[in-house]
């Protein structure tokens, strides 16, 4: 089967954020591009989890979007994820979830700033909030406007993607990415547990803020990069 | 035998209920309606949740509430089930929870406002509180005024039902609601998930409130009504 | 053999309390008394879980806590246990833990009010803190008075521990007990889902206070004395 | 095989950690001496869990920390625990953790004050904070820094390690340890549990502090030393 392989790495990364408490109900989607085929695979639209195989995923053509292989509806998010692929060519993978503290961060309008050295492992400084919605991006191609505001949050801040691979979508929730499908579930993960501490954090020290720049280096560098030096390799 | 089905469908909530971790102990009830057969269907006062099979399940007429079928005493909420059964025509299931999250909103007398877009997804606009039930309402027919206040509560703030398919009655806890028991459940996951999600907002972001109409109408309107595409229909 | 039946139940009470979550390693202690045999049966001290047996069940003569059956040495906390079924007759289970909420509450030194019809259900009132031990309290019969304070403590406040089961031990954590062991079980379940959501009720209106007499009369009558309605009864 | 014990115990001290959900993702590691063979065994750097197995614990000589046996790279954070069995010649194993409370407070830059006897009944007093490392300690031997700094954290505040088995590493997380690696995983889920009680506490008494010094030694000394008295001994 073409794209067999693209599927069931689909199908996996979207059970696995079931299992990591990232997703109620059927809040969340992942998807995965095939750059070299020019096609992207992505969770259907409002499946239950139980009933998610191999055979409702969905391929798409990059970067248009057009119907490749499934007969089920995409995620209702898909024009983001296509939005995101086009946009920033070093990614791979894109998790959407609701994952409750990063919901709370997008829900309270605050970019998550890296409290300590969890976050730096991840993410190369805080994690940024989009900017709202204007009514007009909102009644028409809402959800490509979305990947539009998320594209035009980086380009604003002068991000690299590839640094701080996640963003909160103002008043909605996390969406994360990275080189692969499997690197942006561990990206979201990392989030979601992230966005817990900072809560806990602020709880028990209110003005509590940014690591040194040193250190939030020292350990994005240790693992990410040419001098990275954790793990097997 | 008559009403099977309808009684696997009750047995099925009241199970899923327990594995979304909405229910403690035996606090917590699903009922469903066969609103052509003329009767509910109930689960069973305080017994065990595993020690619940369809053959306790009880089934009930519409809209008095006499005895068809099961030899268990029905929960001690049915009267406030029959009341929105006869209150709302629309609603084929009811759910009755103590959830953790929507139980403190209702202690603290709260509604439960539209602080993101998850909330949008399944209701139009803020979860109504009810106002206390008088010293003479809890004397006499308490469960049944239970069921008479929630009504009122709807009537004064002139919503639908369909649109806000869940309420929080005073010091007490949740109540959700669906076209049908499935959908009741939905909402009753989705109720508690919103209500831990907004403590968690306002922790960090005391004032924040309400997500503008536009939007609360696009994502509401994404999954209900007849201009509906999330999903696979 | 004698008391197995007994021994039984008190190693499916600890066994409940662990699945509950209400113990983390080895925390907790659950025993049964036997009033018309003279014993009671206890949890040995200091055992992992998935070392516990009916083998490893300690019996113990009631009121003057003599060896009758086990190798094992009782749980630390027996003489607190033996000390409150001498002082409270109706009485046939009791429950420690170090539950996580309920244990905040006895940190902070707090009684746990009625906030909610959920806690009227099974305290007829608000569950109280004990004063703190004395230094001379803790050096000599450190366990034993941690029971006369806790009897204190109800005789102060004019409480019946039949209509209040349960108590929070200053600076230490919660008792629970009940008229057989699983309802002393329920009972720990009850006020640690009580303390969790009256500490969520106060993030959300910090000044919220105990729900009006009558509605707490109902819901613990509803459940318990000669008007009980709620459940097979 | 050589070591095959203590690559064992290794194993289930890893697996242990996750299960008690100290760990997300693969942000732990945990290790145990053997000292009269003068080698620890240490989990691999960057495995997943799944794929953790006796084949690839890392055997290392002590003090220098030469490789011995097993193909893989060690922890990153080897040198931190090398460091710490030189310096505190009572340990035999070592839990290096990102369990979120714990986290939370070593993010805030707090120590974690003893608020109750469950504290006590592991550390005889506050768990206590590191300062922050320099820029020069970030830069070259950052880990074996980390261990470092931990030691002076000790000894600038002249506790005893085996009474107060832990510590907050800054802006970073939690170590702990006891006299085998089974003590220090058991350690590492008291002070998670006691971190997330103390803030729970906070919130629901800001001001509430340490318990009184008699109840303190009672607790610890009941469980630790010569007149120990709790579990089977």
């Amino acid at each position: 089967m073409p794209h067999d392989e693209l599927k069931q790495r689909v199908l996996r990364a979207n059970v696995a954020l079931v299992e990591a408490g990232l997703v109620t109900l059927t809040w969340g989607n992942a998807s995965a591009a095939d750059r070299d085929a020019g096609v992207i695979a992505i969770k259907p639209s409002g499946i239950p989890y139980d009933q998610l195989g191999v055979e409702n995923i969905v391929v798409l053509s990059l970067p248009s979007g057009g119907a490749i292989d499934g007969r089920a509806k995409p995620s209702s998010d898909t024009p983001t994820h296509l939005h995101l692929y086009n946009a920033f060519p070093g990614i791979g993978g894109i998790v959407h979830t609701h994952s409750l503290h990063a919901t709370a961060f997008a829900q309270a309008g605050r970019e998550l700033p890296c409290l300590g050295t969890t976050h730096a492992d991840h993410f190369h400084g805080a994690v940024p909030v989009t900017r709202p919605l204007t009514e007009a991006e909102v009644a028409k191609d809402y959800e490509r406007n979305t990947g539009r505001v998320i594209q035009g949050c980086f380009e604003s801040l002068r991000l690299d993607p590839m640094d701080v691979p996640a963003v909160l979508a103002h008043g909605h929730g996390p969406f994360a990415w990275g080189k692969t499908i499997e690197d942006a579930v561990e990206n979201a993960i990392a989030l979601e547990f992230c966005a817990q501490a900072a809560s806990l954090t602020w709880q028990l020290d209110p003005p509590a803020c940014t690591i040194p720049q040193f250190l939030l280096d020292k350990h994005f560098l240790r693992k990410h990069g040419p001098s990275a030096y954790y793990g097997q390799r």
